[in-house]
């Protein structure tokens, strides 16, 4: 546009920041500090992409996160399984026990109070969700695998993209070589992160998660719950939200029909720092599309696709700017 | 006693065998191909020790072993936890529901079957195993630990001596390293070692963990159970056993005093080898003590136990040639 027009139809401000993988520990105190230099009317995300090669999305709501790990502490030592085993605590059982106890048969999370701020979908929201193509079939065929599983009453799509979760991404204890050690570890591990939903709290479930741990911890051993740096707020932006409004209506010209409203599974956090300290909403406006491998080996992004999103980008700002 | 006396009171056969801590797999088949070399009346073991530097013990049970890997195995590969957390089952959790389901809430262990062949201590037992001196305290203390813990309705010698066990040794799944990553694992893996005691069978009691796991595994994933090499009978010499009573009558005369009858919550396997193929009892005649690190670092063994064990070994000999 400036090449081509000589000026932009708006004004821009660019915000880079690199640390969005580890959580962005340091972009909240910066923005609140800088806050008229980042005044905006709305923010605008890259990070982001489209159904496919011919239809459009509007993203709107993102999970929050956050992370905790924890620690069982048993005797002073590992100790030989045939001399103790059966008389002490084994804190291998303990963790399992600790993470057994936080989901009930049907995979709903069972930590008291886990649900209370967690807002229900409307009508309207599940029926958004359910017109948005989805074939388990080949989800599962995708995976691998034969059944999915989840919180009951809920579509796979809204499990994910709409409840909030709680899920162990690592765990250990004792030995892991090749065949066998009569050992009896004095220490058992695990990692959690937790999706939120709106009005889902990081630090709140923190909390929650560790009081659920310490009323279930047996007498005779010490379990400690950490938090972890990542964290961020659930985000949701109304579709109808005037910057959406125009997202779509660049997505209706680019492609010819009506995007989709989707919700990501995942998390990007600045978009609730971003309502947070500079009271805007953010709109996703990216043009990956899901078989780029996000995060993998290889992963690309097409060249057509950044010609598309360049014209697109351009035609964004020009209706920012008709108000 | 050859160079003193010029000859032995009773003929040895000598049978040293270095693959003790491996589940020694090849000795039993090496005994049943040469019965008649080995053939013998009782079979005397330098594998024990003395219950302290004036008192002396008397070994009349040993728990057996069997042990097994659990590998639990979801999609394809590992997976955004954000994009499916919550829609499929995790493997981390499956393992964690299963190893949680093989115990109740006091400690027993509720797979079908696994008591079938305990066969309970007689009064005169428990009575035996009361009368050597226990102090909870000082165990607790030197562990480390608030409480000691197990199967309801028996003492904590009980548990380790008498009782059959079932102990995870070592689980892994996922991520381990510092910080967070919020996968959603595709493994999930633990290894478990049971102790046994009469009359139950490793290959019995593998069956039934393996058919319990079966049972209780949830659709969709696949869950295997593997034996593991280690594998020993549970092993019971009487204490009126006619090896016994000239151990005992040494022990006497040595120490002065009666020798506690005790049992060790380890396996010994070869004991139950000998007695299945060469239809002969071990007794135990050693004299290590318990503060000399047994497989630890800097293990070591008193020289005054080498003079005292050699003028004991020389009155065994001499005991058994008077029959």
């Amino acid at each position: 546009l400036l090449k081509g027009e000589g000026s932009l139809p708006v004004n821009i401000k660019f915000c880079f920041e690199g640390q969005e993988e580890i959580g962005s520990p340091q972009i909240p105190g910066f923005l609140a500090k800088h806050k008229e230099l980042f005044a905006c009317d709305l923010a605008v995300s890259a990070d982001g992409g489209q159904w496919s090669n011919s239809e459009g999305i509007l993203l709107v709501a993102l999970r929050g996160i956050c992370g905790l790990q924890i620690d069982v502490k048993g005797a002073k030592t590992d100790l030989h399984s045939g001399m103790y085993g059966g008389s002490i605590r084994n804190p291998a059982h303990v963790l399992a026990e600790l993470l057994t106890s936080m989901h009930d048969a049907n995979g709903r999370i069972t930590i008291a109070g886990f649900y209370d701020d967690v807002v229900d979908l409307t009508p309207e929201e599940r029926a958004a969700i359910a017109r948005v193509p989805f074939d388990e079939e080949l989800y599962l065929d995708d995976l691998g695998l034969e059944a999915t599983f989840g919180e009951a009453g809920f579509t796979t799509r809204e499990r994910v993209w709409a409840r909030p979760t709680l899920e162990v991404n690592g765990m250990w204890s004792g030995f892991q070589g090749e065949g066998v050690k009569t050992v009896l570890a004095n220490e058992a591990h695990a990692k959690i992160t937790c999706r939120l939903v709106s009005h889902q709290r990081p630090g709140k479930i923190v909390e929650l998660v560790t009081a659920h741990v310490a009323k279930h911890t047996p007498p005779g051993l010490t379990v400690t719950v950490s938090p972890q740096q990542t964290s961020g707020k659930p985000y949701t932006v109304p579709a109808d939200h005037w910057g959406n409004a125009v997202v779509a209506d660049v997505l209706r010209e680019v492609y010819g029909s009506e995007p989709y409203h989707v919700r990501s599974g995942g998390s990007i956090p600045i978009t609730g720092v971003f309502l947070d300290e500079l009271g805007v909403y953010t709109v996703s406006f990216g043009f990956g599309l899901d078989d780029e491998g996000f995060h993998a080996p290889n992963e690309f992004f097409r060249l057509s696709s950044f010609v598309k999103g360049q014209a697109a980008y351009c035609q964004l700002l020009k209706r920012f700017a008709k108000g």
